[in-house]
């Protein structure tokens, strides 16, 4: 069955694998499944068509045959369940993998779009400057406690799984901040994850597209 | 197998139902399937022994033999997965509905966390007040989106699922915003949850414990 998702025309970030559909080609290059990309401008994710597939107007989408997903943590967790690579196979620790997920998505990320939306939506406020170190100091408490969590490991619980994939994704929208290289550990771990061929993969891909 | 929670001690909200328990004895109640709650103080939620249950130090937690999970989404995607009564039963139908705990969590969630950050986190700043329009507008815009997508329809994406749950979870916390209330279909919608015999269970259970 063809796989469709739906990615940005120009990506903002020029191409630095920052955009969400890179989680989800790296997701589909770890369980070894071809995809077709198909391409939307800003204007277009806006209308009616695209919102279709996703309500509140984003990308990445996700099409095989009749189903239609959006959200990146659904996205993976679907390819994760139906395909090997993703998940470990007892269930408790498939339970567990699916936490990181969520753990990536709904605790560590939320701080680290107070700075985007900080950037984007207030750039132009006068409290801006003097927000910034307490929303850096947030991030920075989080990533205290997932250091810790991660200690001297590789990954998060056991092999790479799709748990791993979802945190590295998030953290590595950090780097910019310099706030992930505070916390060698994490750091590490970005970076492991870059290093595996699927990511290559995927980021190469979204480059080809999105390269200045 | 025993299932365990943990939930606060004296919630903040003095038994309204907000903090994030309440979504988990939601699930279990739906799933009909009977939990002990542990009590933590918030010395106690960051001290090891509960920061080896859950490294963000927060409540809840799940336990389950030897399955320990935090993440409201992970617990409800893990009690919806073992158990009947919370995904549909075709396998495209599933996905979705786990694509909404997403959108609840990761879409829907983090404007609403921004109206709380700005209260407890930012409370005695000079911008404070200023910046709250502008927080309820994010809020808004994305309200709208999601008043869009479900329509006059009842729940998200047919029967109830545990997708709902966590949306309506999440909305309510809303309510003393006024917030809600500009979206009569969400409203309703919140309203059709609340109604479900399992929350009204779930919310007298946590009440028992927070009533001021």
């Amino acid at each position: 069955m063809t796989i469709t998702i739906t990615a940005f025309e120009k990506s903002p970030d020029g191409g630095q694998g920052l955009a969400r559909d890179t989680r989800v080609r790296w997701a589909l290059e770890e369980a070894g499944l071809a995809y077709d990309v198909r391409l939307v401008s800003f204007a277009a994710m806006k209308q009616p068509a695209h919102r279709a597939l996703h309500p509140f107007g984003q990308i990445p989408t996700y099409e095989e045959g009749d189903l239609v997903l959006f959200e990146t943590g659904a996205i993976l967790l679907h390819i994760a369940q139906s395909h090997n690579g993703l998940l470990p196979a007892d269930s408790d620790g498939r339970a567990r993998a699916m936490m990181w997920i969520f753990a990536a998505l709904n605790t560590v990320e939320p701080p680290i779009l107070e700075l985007s939306t900080s950037r984007y939506a207030e750039g132009d406020k006068p409290w801006t400057q003097e927000r910034l170190p307490l929303i850096k100091d947030r991030i920075r408490a989080t990533l205290q406690q997932l250091s810790d969590a991660l200690g001297n490991a590789d990954w998060l619980d056991g092999d790479f799984s799709a748990g791993d994939l979802m945190m590295a994704s998030v953290l590595l929208r950090l780097r910019a901040s310099g706030l992930l290289d505070e916390y060698p550990n994490l750091a590490a771990y970005v970076a492991r994850g870059e290093a595996r061929p699927a990511y290559q993969r995927a980021f190469a891909a979204q480059l080809a597209i999105n390269a200045p």
